[in-house]
This record gives C-alpha cells, structure tokens and sequence, in this order.
C-alpha cells in the first residue's frame, strides 16, 4: 500500500520513524527524526504531522516531539503481553521480597530476549537490562531459557549466526551453547555466571501457559558469586504460578 | 500523505485498526478487524498484510491477528510514559504494603484519565479500572485530581460537556464540580466516596515533576466506609517520593 518512490511501504516509513526513539532520546524535532529514519525532511514532517494528529505522538510549544500516550495506549490495551505481564508481576513482587535482586519476564521476540517488566531492588546491584530493552539469546539466562525451548529452525539459525561475547565469560561457542541448551532442558533452569556482566550473575527459569508451551523467562540478577538456591526455588515457584493463575484466567 | 478516496490518512487507517483490539479482545482475524474499523475488507487485508510484515501484528498459524511485541517494544522504548511508571513503581509498591487495596498511576490524555499502572492487592475489593483503561476526568478520584490542575479551557470543555453518572453518586452538576475542583487544589487530594462504584471510594492526590507542573494522579480504591487518613498519608508521602526522583533523574 502506499509504496513511496524507494519501495518502503507506510508502514515501514512509520517503523522508522518510532524506531528513532529510545530511552536515552525521548524527545527529537521532526528533522531529527527524518535524519535518523534517513527519510527526506519533507517525508519526515509529512509523518510526524500526520502521526501528531493521531495522537500518536505528542509535539510540545517548541516543536519537538515525543511518543505520545495514545500509542502506549492502543499497543498495550489489546496486548496479550500485557496479561502475562499482569499475571507475572504479583510473583515477581513476591521473588523480589525473597531475593532482593532485579527480577526480570522476558518474552522471545525477533531473535533476541526482550523485557517485559524488570522490578529493580534499590539494594541491588548491577544490571543492563531495561523494559523494552532486548538481550542476545546466547548470552541472556532469560535468553538461554527461551532458546532452549524454541524451534529447532530458530535455534539452528541463532547457533550458526553471529555469537558475540557481551563479557569474557560469554559462552560462544555454538557446540559449548547446544549442550547447554540440553542441559536447561533437562535441569529447568539456568545459572549463567558473567554471561552478560562480569560482576553479576542470571538465574533463569522458564514460564509456560495452560497448555505447557514455553512462553516467557523469569530471572533475578544476583552478584556473581551469590548461592543462588534461593532464587532457584523463588523462580522456579514463581512461575508454577503464573501457570496456575493463566490457566484460570484464559478460556 | 497516501489518502484513501474517503479522506482518510494511513495513519487514520492504522489508528483504526488498532483501535479494534481491546482487553476482551486480543485476537481476530482480518476481515473481523475490517468489519469492526469500518474498512473494505479488501483494504484491511492490506494494512494488515503490512503491519505483520513489519511485525506489528502477529499472524498465528490460523490466520488469526494480535497486536505485535514489536509495537508493545516501539510503543514504550523511548516513552515518557515509561519513565514516570518506572519512577512511580517502587512508591506504588510501599503503599500497597501500607494500606492493601488497589493503587493506581493516572494521566490526562484526550479529556479522560488513562491508567498507566494498577497493583491489585489480592485481597482488594472492587475495582473497574484497567492497565490502559481510561476513567472520565469528572467521575473517578484519579480524574477529579488531573481536571483540578488542568488548565481553564479544558476544565470548561469537560464541565459544559456531557457529565454522565457512572454511580448513583457521580457528582454531575457543573458548579458542584467547580467548587470540588477548588476544593481538590485547596487541600492537595480528594475523597470521592462512591463517584466511580457505589461500594468503593477512590483517593487521589497530585504527583508532580521536578517544576512543580502536575503530571499524573496517585490514586487507591478504598472499600466505601473505610476511613482514608492512612491512605492519604501514603499517598501523599509517595507522591513526594516520584517527584523527588523524578529531579534526581531529569536533566
């Protein structure tokens, strides 16, 4: 539909255009925004107008725009990200009252871990991880859990890819990453020491609706040398009960 | 840009089709969503074809649609939404501890109250609102509080307009409504027995930036006859909180 002269459909013009906004950059000119989504000006403010009067995104007195609440709202209100998200949070409130550590959901998207909802312990030490951010699959434990349990073709397709290092702990060798994989299968759950930070280590178990799938990771971020029994049980109850609590909510 | 032969933008286009998914409704197929957005079926097939394509929407394995991780991941990565929930979270949890009913984080957004965040205490009573759910301004607790520090011209476009009764004590007369405004700025929170459900009471009090400018309302939903010092208390001590880590992180 609506194909401009280089092919782009609307639709991947108005991709673009979002995609120039992150947490660091909430706030840009309709310039800004061409020159980033590398769109011609007049493209760009074409948009942004047209985007601006949906209400899409919000433009302030000095011209300069943000995403605006009606997009957060028609992306999450119909969203079944949302209701895992509902139905996860009250026991990644209870994980994080035991463990006292970043807990994290996150869902495989695109090839990468993406984060639903991180709950961050003031105590707490380091982690990188971000809502709405995304972490590789071979090196995340959110990551390794979901890949463990996804496709043979996706995991094939991520094993014989690009494995970077995040940290020198970093497994990325694709024969050391498949016998892992065997191994969370096997155990129901991951530690993955230094994997993306040096100083920090995740523990991760996998989430599964009524039927049993595999539909998200929970983990907590502990400090890299911390026993993480503890955790283990926390996750490992956590997500029982996310289970239970979609199966009684889904019909 | 790109108008259909009614007038219609894309975007316009776009915004209808999402408009079509709701909390009941997270899956349709493509021509349901074409029948629901008032588009030829024809031209729902198109956006959607687009929108999967750029991963918007998600196609199961029976040509059934949802809305997308990619648009939840461009909707909330770079929002301003993000940010204040983040800030706010943390503070919501402590009341929660304290006074054990549902609280909320409410913004103004097109002349209604949209919810942001809602923690739901398991033994808590009835509550009608929604993560992304929308209240109106002059009814609900969290309302009244963001209709308190609007500005004139959208405080008289709400009370000239139509104010429904969504209980049998939904204060609906204009010059009642004024004179609560005043009241809501005089004292610094309200207590509105009733106003949403006859068996609940909704408490709401102001959360502003590091300016000072008010930016959502901090609300709990309190069974009727429950007495709300404690929760205003809370309230009022969170709201200092966000705001003072709100300036901690600004800049």
């Amino acid at each position: 539909m609506a194909n401009s002269p280089s092919g782009d459909s609307m639709t991947e013009r108005l991709v673009r255009v979002l995609e120039t906004f992150t947490v660091d950059r909430t706030v840009q000119t309709a310039s800004e925004i061409g020159r980033r989504a590398g769109l011609p000006s007049s493209t760009a403010h074409r948009i942004v107008d047209d985007l601006v009067a949906a209400g899409l995104l919000d433009r302030d007195d000095e011209h300069r725009v943000s995403l605006g609440m009606r997009l957060w709202e028609l992306a999450l209100r119909g969203s079944r990200a949302l209701r895992l998200r509902q139905a996860a949070l009250p026991h990644m409130e209870r994980i994080q009252a035991q463990v006292r550590e970043h807990t994290q959901l996150a869902v495989l998207e695109q090839d990468s871990a993406l984060f639903l909802e991180r709950l961050s312990h003031p105590d707490a030490g380091a982690n990188i991880t971000r809502i709405a951010g995304r972490l590789p699959l071979h090196a995340s434990s959110s990551g390794l859990v979901l890949l463990a349990h996804a496709d043979a073709e996706l995991q094939e397709r991520v094993l014989s890819g690009q494995l970077s290092a995040l940290s020198p702990d970093t497994v990325t060798d694709a024969a050391a990453l498949r016998r892992r994989l065997a191994g969370i299968r096997a155990a129901g759950y991951v530690v993955a020491p230094g994997s993306v930070e040096s100083v920090s280590t995740g523990v991760a178990v996998p989430v599964r609706d009524a039927e049993g799938t595999v539909i998200a990771a929970l983990s907590v971020v502990l400090p890299r040398d911390a026993n993480p029994d503890v955790a283990i049980a926390a996750l490992l109850r956590a997500a029982r009960g996310i289970r239970s609590d979609l199966r009684a909510t889904s019909g």
